[in-house]
């Protein structure tokens, strides 16, 4: 039987000309797929160069994480796009970062939706089709990456596109298999054994024990970490050596 | 022998969501090449998609139109960007028009700098170096429209990339073969017959008349014509119909 | 017994750099109240010091004419900004207009709500309440323009702030007196005379014909019409000689 | 006699949405004068509002940071703008940042440029005169602060203006009382009691050791320090405690 195996995948490239957020290098030595900023919530074109090549360096599969053009909110903030400007939006981002991948040896394989606008495609149906129009035009080929069970990676599936279903290792489920909101209690898990041992449950057995302590169907291609903080580093680190220690190959989802 | 032959281009895809410049089709009916904005001096992505999708239409040539990251200034201004910075933003430039050109079903075939950093790299020896860093690292085999004469043709053609030379159509030559400076009387040429029958010699001799009344010669496989006013389309036209008239076969430079 | 008496008012300052839209001069030989662009959905510094200084020389009331920050959309966008973050957006493009009418030796007189923000406001408690604070915190006498019947408008009366209720002077009014949407037909009226005649109504009686045909009651301190086209100088010009014609007293609002 | 007296001020208000730099409270805590950056080269309006009153809780007095509008570069390049353009662009920074200032319940005191701007009009006469005429134009009375011996700082006397000269507590100087190049070794001082000792020099004596031995005169009514990093704050904690100790009166320019 075939050993389990999961990809690992976290938000990088995020720093904007003198600012700098998180530690691209050391998330870059845990993850096997970066989820790179391309300009429109974070990166500048001089840093996203010098993540592109760090991340090809290490062999480590690049995203292009397209969001709301919305430097100030960081992406977070719903913007209600019309259908045609988000497909162009996506459609100059994926591009921008391939040009700068491109120029480091590497290219773009996959394809997510950040912040706000990943919520939004969660369920909104135009922006989902806009954005699924987005990447099926620029290469049918690209794989999207998106919540399990969202309107996007239907959308993309229907349309013929491959897709990449995600976990978040630091967040709660409720027992309907979806996130506990950030607003509620408990929304944000801060152990990192405890981090670890579920994603290691996810990787091996895909469950997962939710808020009301039932266990639940989690399928995911990739898991979700992050890396903007010291401790987050430390957490990835944790969910890297426990799936290794429970014999899971961690291996990017593109390729295999 | 062979019939003389030109590249007509000229500046599209410079409106910026509700606020509009230039009739892109118009100007797409006339030249061969067309030099599209890239977002950072001009250009919503959908309005370049829409511009990428007309171009494509019509089988006219497009060319990246990098600029500085100045929008409030139109790319007019010259900015102190270290090399490094401008190399990244050329390159982020190239890939994102060519992400929106794919989608249209057409591809990039050169690069132009545009405004304050076309001007810059006539004699700044770091920024042009950048510039052809930029295009040497994103597709060596994409050629560089620019000055005769300039610091950016030389460096890149000793990088080994192809070079496209230009003139304009409306600007007065000084004796030495340069443009006289917009600020100067007499430096915007205005009669369209005048243009047309310089152009013309232009395609056919090589020559032509300077300020001093004296013939100089100035070599160029592409013409640089606008369209950003009814006036400027309307003298687009009698300089391709006096060229043709001439004999000239007017053609893209990209493809010979 | 008194003349009836009316402001007008319409958008100006709305170019950015090299692109322009609206003739503010024409405009502003018309309304008696105009809302200046602050930056964020339209207007460059040095534009907006022209139009403020245009609007001095004529002297035609100013108010801030804010927006969601997002020049790409022109405003028109619904951005879901938090209440602390729009009521210092709303802080900042007050003072940054009051900075530059104070150069031309006018000032601020009142606020006014943009496009998607407008519209927003009407029912969007947090955000309208964040706008009433803004103008409070700012300056507790400067009055706030908006829709009659509106949220924003409503919490504005209840902080104390002097309010404007404003009327659209090309739109169709449903038979409960909002604003019949901009996607349905007939939404947008064009027939200058007409136009004009609803106008006079609306000044002289405070009653308008709804698109069912029924006269409704439709309170004004203000009608807004555009300038934002050579037809809509015109209807502006209609509105304002039959307004005249018909013995209103056309006056800014504020000074009364 | 009457002890000397110094105003110490530092750049603050540089964070952007999401990213942080600098510790605003802390540096707070040490200063009388606070450079605030305007939102061109950093500072979104919600962050500069907080900024605004901590300065304001602290009694610490309020500079408009007026850059270019450069978030990419940090108002650190140079921008060939029209005197016209950064005439504008500085009133907009102003009253932008006093409308924040009021709703904190303080206002403007003076104004000062920002990395490249600062260094460019040392001796560039247009843009130098662009400075002087906005602060003017806002508000005669408004302060000007500095580089002594710069061309806008003579022209703001010309415009009888008050000025602010202002010595660096970690830059060496030349003999000829300039500062050392950042490009050069030895142009930054990084020993914090060296530093102290220095700015004890300029208070008391105006007099100030060149990197060749020598001293030169340095008559600076403020020392500007840097508070964007740990050991920059504990740098200014050191030159603010030497000063006290060696009984200077350190107190804000402003208000003397």
């Amino acid at each position: 039987m075939a050993a389990p195996e999961i990809d690992l995948n976290a938000d990088i490239g995020e720093s904007f000309g003198s600012w700098t957020i998180g530690d691209d290098a050391a998330i870059l030595d845990v993850v096997t797929s970066a989820n790179v900023a391309c300009g429109f919530h974070a990166g500048d074109p001089a840093g996203l160069l010098r993540t592109c090549q760090l991340a090809a360096d290490r062999n480590v599969v690049i995203g292009a994480h397209v969001g709301y053009r919305d430097l100030a909110g960081f992406g977070r903030r719903f913007i209600d796009v019309t259908p045609e400007d988000l497909c162009a939006d996506v459609l100059y981002q994926i591009g921008a970062l391939a040009g700068l991948a491109r120029a480091a040896g590497t290219t773009i394989s996959y394809v997510k939706p950040h912040g706000a606008l990943y919520n939004a495609v969660v369920r909104h149906q135009q922006q989902a089709a806009a954005v699924v129009q987005a990447v099926r035009r620029y290469d049918p080929a690209l794989p999207l990456m998106g919540l399990p069970g969202s309107v996007v990676l239907a959308l993309a599936k229907a349309a013929g596109l491959r897709t990449i279903s995600e976990a978040f290792a630091d967040r709660a489920y409720t027992p309907q298999g979806s996130l506990v909101p950030r607003s509620e209690t408990g929304a944000l898990l801060q152990d990192p054994q405890q981090v670890a041992a579920r994603m290691v449950s996810v990787a091996t057995t895909g469950r997962l024990t939710a808020v009301d302590g039932g266990e639940i169907d989690v399928h995911a291609d990739s898991l979700c970490i992050h890396g903007d903080s010291p401790g987050a580093v430390a957490m990835a680190v944790a969910v890297r050596q426990a799936l290794s220690a429970a014999g899971v190959h961690i291996r990017p989802f593109v390729g295999r």
